[in-house]
């Protein structure tokens, strides 16, 4: 029987860039330092194609992500990116004609969280991964990328000082140096920012650092439990620390360059932040992208 | 050719409640008294089945479809509910073993909106349409539905409470009677809610009037366009009217009783409400299914 | 400090169906024969709100939630709706003045299939459960709902005659009896079928059970691995039975007739399926909602 | 009043690439030959942001889209694309301190199709449109996107095949040459493909015939009205051209060389396919990004 795949292509000899699967779902179970965590994930995974090969054999996608990702029920990897690894590596073995292999993934994470002790419960995050792999004469090169996101609240630093000038106004006593500390009225809304590094293979990144950054730059984190006085700090919280969407990428951005400082100027940063504006009908968002040692040179100016 | 859906059915002999066609897209154009709207609109179009048909004519129920909705690009219809009613009716004459029809669409609508004559600007809304028509021995009954979509803004009562307390501690000037008004801080977040009446054919509903309470159940409507002071407006607006989703939909529900006196105590209404909290990674939602009669009973004793 | 949940409502006295939150996500650890699963899933949690009062201690929601659900991840519950049961018995404690109390969750679920033992895999479905809970006078009334959706393929099978009749002009040999069992060309595509149980408290039903009912009642099931001599056996499978939306819902309903016998004939039985046609950019879809009872008779008729 | 957004930023001294709003609704009227189109548009619009300002002043990229877009309603513009480039060329105006604006919008577009005259009705397809406007020493730079998004079908080459070789085995007379035209069974299933090209401003593309490539390179384009016989041609039509996603990619590209031979070398081209396959639970997907020259010199080597 022909092999369909292995024909030349009929519409076009052109090569192309990325072929394979996406949307595949899987349970992948990785190995913390607190405990094991078994993640519904959602995959991709492509290879390039060579212009002379009408297809690419994408069972094998499929099955190396069984043979790697299935077997993770049993045997725990120490990180999503871990496992991109080695798929993006197999890949390449699987494909014989192929130079890059890509995988990424998006896998829902939960995380003991609780504004006290007593109201701590676990909350979903999202963990982003990926891998590429390139034939080189000297061998197969690797990059993985780590990746997270986190859903937190912003208030506006602008409309609480329009609220001010408004409020002074109408209770001229408020302008009594007293209530200069005093929280005024804004609007404030939930803040989804990601935040995704890219680097070489053996440097090791903590997912859980990284939602601590991203935590760290929006105007409070956000709670499942919160009894009626624990909301009330919250609100308290993200009014004494408003904060643009410009401010949360910035925010991310500093606290990666203080938090991380092991990591390499060659690491590829990519920040995304949205605010879905509580006093519009669309979403407010900023995003940078730019290499550790760019922003530290920036940072330093 | 054999009409394979003619057949007695292969798989057990048992009638169904619905089967038809859903996500069919369509331009839909209606007249209204300011000016004539092109609604980018999703249809679901179903009848039932009898127990000795293998099949329904589907096509029908797209070429029906074409023909009333296609044609309003020509001549405009006065509301998307007259259009469900013309299908529906339709439908029972192409399908001639079902006994009920079943229309719903959910119709994107931009109105004018601004928070002052010099912001206005084009604003989306969703239109909810629907028509039901049955075959009885006196002739085809219909009723149709017609409903809206609003998004709008809450504050929190609740949270805004916990915040004066917490502040009057902190700043003990704040327990003066002269800032018995003013306005508190809290967290406030993008609320969506929708109202749905279903009633008898000749009965006009404007979809307007629906909108308007909508948004006149909220801490505050949204816009586009907010300039710094605007902004100040929205949020003070918003705080002096906090309200749970329970508030809003008890809002919804008064001001229906108040604003339409005419329609029949048989209107069946559903109103839910949807606030994406700032505060939490999930929704708060309340709903409630009644009578018009019921409701003005309760609200009368 | 006023609890203001507490406080007559502002906004009309009236009493509401459903407040709580929903979009909740949590994972939820249960214990099947085979293994220990981890689930990710998405919660609604409603309870009743009586006229008299303006709030629903909503943050109470969220705790037991936390308790009974979190609680899984060290002590394993034995099914989806065995949690919900007991969440929403636990809710009508919490919240006294509640009459009904309400659970929904929609989980994601991974089991292996594999079109041969060597392409076995871990595939995606859903698990669906539910529980109510109701205050009478002789104490607390609960049901529970069990239900599943799966993801298969329905081949057409009015297509394929119009292709026999089509074929057969084209190449009359076809007519030769010979070829009376020839698979002949239609067009095939994704389905997704649901079914939903609702019933008393102490009867079980396995999810296990309703997904074979589903797989069984679409044209095939699919496969994430197929290998080429696979994929044709898929193929064949498919338009070796043929099969409407229509035969899909009453392939489900036999299948469930025949299969679970001793369920009470009191059980609410939902099913609905969508197949996401190749041939046309909308989608397909046939429901029917009805008792076991009923549908015991109607199949005996 | 303090200008907030003028200040310097709190968070660290580092230009921003994006800050803008998104997920904004309008009704875009756009002027084609043969009649008025009012599309519902959702846009992104964003400009950068210098290192030595806290925040971008977003009302000012409501306000423009305000101004350009719901113009529109009373005086059409000539296409998507078009009105992008006003909005960000003024974009940059309105905000003196960036030096880079982008804007996209996609946006729902009917066009009449039909498998025969008297089948013709409304059917959805997609347009994507851009601008990039940057300011430079010599004054503003442009450039703008055109692309368009149509669903269709795709038949497997190699799973027929592949039945082909197992049909000969059970019903040998099937090798005789009088059926090696015969078109047999394979899997077939939605296909979504993409396209878009990023060129000069003065550059003049037609999104219809974008549409018309895409649907040419599918296996078959889709209709939403099919009677009996026509659902056999498609189906026929289908498997007399059955294609990858490599192959729909490649045959986009060759079209698009072919088809629009005035269009300059330095045109980029990106294009992207996905088969929501209807033997898998999973999607197939290809892309391949490139530049006009670039494919013209591959495919003439």
């Amino acid at each position: 029987m022909t092999d369909i795949h292995a024909l030349p292509p009929t519409m076009g000899r052109l090569s192309l860039g990325k072929v394979g699967i996406c949307g595949i779902r899987k349970p992948l179970v990785i190995q913390r330092p607190d405990r094991t965590h078994t993640l519904s994930a959602g995959f991709e995974v492509y290879v390039d194609l060579p212009a002379l090969r009408k297809g690419s054999d994408l069972s094998r996608n499929a099955q190396v992500l069984a043979e790697v990702i299935d077997e993770t029920v049993h045997r725990p990897v120490r990180s999503v990116e871990a496992a991109c690894l080695d798929i993006s590596r197999e890949l390449l073995i699987r494909h014989p004609y192929a130079r890059e292999a890509e995988v990424r993934v998006e896998a829902e994470y939960f995380r003991p969280r609780g504004i006290r002790e007593d109201r701590v419960s676990l909350e979903n995050f999202t963990l982003l991964g990926g891998a590429w792999a390139r034939r080189t004469p000297s061998g197969t090169e690797v990059r993985q990328s780590v990746g997270a996101e986190a859903i937190g609240m912003t208030a506006c630093p602008c409309a609480m000082e329009t609220c001010r000038a408004r409020l002074e106004e109408e209770f001229p006593a408020l302008k009594d140096p007293a209530f200069r500390d005093l929280p005024i009225i804004t609007h404030n809304q939930r803040n989804r920012s990601r935040l995704r590094l890219t680097l070489e293979e053996h440097t090791e990144v903590e997912a859980d650092d990284l939602l601590d950054i991203l935590e760290g730059a929006q105007s409070s984190p956000t709670y499942a439990i919160l009894k009626r006085g624990d909301e009330g700090q919250v609100v308290l919280d993200a009014h004494r620390r408003p904060r643009f969407v410009e401010d949360v990428v910035r925010a991310i951005l500093s606290l990666l360059v203080e938090r991380l400082p092991r990591l390499p100027d060659a690491t590829d940063v990519e920040v995304a932040t949205r605010s879905e504006e509580s006093i519009h009908k669309y979403d407010v968002r900023a995003e940078h992208r730019s290499t550790l040692g760019a922003l530290r040179r920036e940072l330093a100016s």
